[in-house]
């Protein structure tokens, strides 16, 4: 049996910021201990529940080194390195790597539009063959409704083809079954390449297609439940139990609110740390008014025993 | 009479680089030179023409450095600072100013789709409250079709009325003339206000309408027809002229290659620098055969009598 490259639960971790804006890194620390106490089994920092791409490089390589520092194990990290600029994809896996961190989840540059697939494919092999290091596990982030570009699975199979051992997984956030079947499939040719959906509403069907599990924004809020779903979804009543795992999700959603915003207001009410409300524009935090409805909202999708 | 605060025909300078995909210094100061002798008024460094999100702030920094040492004079040069990351945005900024430049052209933030317009003004608000000069002058940067993020009139009067100084106008390359007529309006309400737009299809409407000049990809190619143009607007026969402007537009849109690959591929022909056809990742470069048939095109587009 060949084993997967990366599986399980994963938090695209929340970044929370002090009233300056800069990322608040006593917070940060102490958030990514509990997601990996709480039932993560790794953590993606900068993906974009993290606001990654509000953050300079210089930043986002300074939190990285925080939370090392802090004592949390490199291993159990992947980096987002997603940028327009492929340089500075280049210099933001080269720092993870050099911190011994597991991996990188990279964005398609995403500022022009209708770019063509050899460009997207040269793009990437720009960044692997900078690298250079034998170390490097990138996963391909698709995020189509909020990057604007793409990637098919041809792609990513020209991708794990020319790059074994580097390219070794893909990111589905854009929550569509049917393209989740077909990374399967290319997950399928090219044993090892693991399939991580973006959303734990969709781990039931990506487990059972063959994928490795979820790095969903929800697991910044619940880690528990999700883990506890990951670990049993092969027993039964797995789809009413998806279902109710899908909860918290459709509450969020009935509120409208910013997803982001959203999840840094439930974690302020968690932790008691109002501060963790703020985003970095261009987004913007819940309103107090916002912030009761949405923690009403959810306080009606917790299973009545946790 | 209030003077704008900018005006003329300005080149969104394109980016050559090496074999390696950095830029090629020697090349972009010899063609920054090149635009300034043949027509232009000033440079816009880094816009979207240049391929600016592209490159790394490092990048950015070091060739404007690079043009300056080359002794092109700062004041005819505006800085493109948009990056998805206002902390990068102010970098940049600051380091532009810190040379000398007469200004800045910057994007909303462009990761996150559907961004509230409080999101954006705070956005670009950080960004000249944390750079705090004086010496700032802003151009907000409207391209909706490639960057995914409009700019709305109401948003423009808003940052005019709110930093008077340093708000001082803003860039159309939305091609809609409706649009353009409102943005009009804004300058009108805001004296001083320069509206350019991008593309000197509509450099006589903009002219009629109150507006600046142009800031056009095709001034990287024929800057003194734009000149001559620009310089005879108020004489008779001002359609069929701008009419015969845009022939080159034309040809190069009726070949349906990408815009920026097809500007660099005609520097090539005009400068026998085979090495200008080059472009980063995620765009694609003109195939030899691609290249010849805009020759062709190009070619049928110039005025018999230059």
């Amino acid at each position: 049996m060949t084993t997967l490259s990366l599986s399980g639960v994963f938090a695209p971790v929340l970044t929370p910021v002090d009233a300056d804006l800069n990322i608040d890194t006593a917070l940060y620390t102490e958030f990514c201990r509990w997601l990996l106490d709480t039932g993560c089994h790794g953590l993606v920092l900068f993906g974009t529940n993290s606001e990654a791409t509000s953050f300079s490089v210089a930043e986002r390589m300074a939190a990285l080194d925080a939370v090392l520092e802090a004592g949390i194990p490199p291993e159990k990290i992947v980096v987002g390195n997603g940028t327009p600029a492929i340089s500075d994809g280049v210099e933001l896996a080269r720092h993870a790597l050099g911190a011994g961190v597991h991996g990188v989840m990279t964005l398609p540059p995403f500022y022009y539009p209708n770019v063509s697939e050899e460009g997207l494919f040269r793009a990437f092999a720009y960044i692997i063959e900078r690298v250079n290091d034998p170390a490097l596990k990138m996963y391909f982030y698709h995020i189509p409704q909020v990057s604007g570009i793409g990637l098919s699975a041809e792609l990513l199979d020209r991708l794990a083809t020319a790059f074994p051992g580097a390219a070794v997984g893909v990111k589905d956030s854009s929550g569509d079954p049917a393209n989740l079947a077909r990374f399967h499939q290319v997950a399928a040719a090219h044993p090892g390449f693991s399939v991580l959906c973006g959303t734990e509403a969709l781990l039931l069907a990506n487990l059972r297609g063959g994928g490795a599990g979820c790095i969903s924004g929800m697991a910044n809020v619940i880690p528990d439940r999700i883990r506890a779903f990951y670990e049993s979804w092969q027993q039964p009543n797995a789809e009413a139990r998806q279902e109710e795992l899908n909860s918290l999700r459709k509450a969020v959603g009935g509120t409208n609110y910013n997803v982001i915003a959203a999840a840094k207001a439930l974690t302020a009410d968690r932790t008691g740390a109002d501060g963790w409300v703020r985003v970095r524009p261009p987004l913007v935090e819940l309103t107090q008014e916002q912030r009761r409805s949405l923690t009403q909202a959810a306080a009606l999708a917790q299973p009545v025993v946790a």
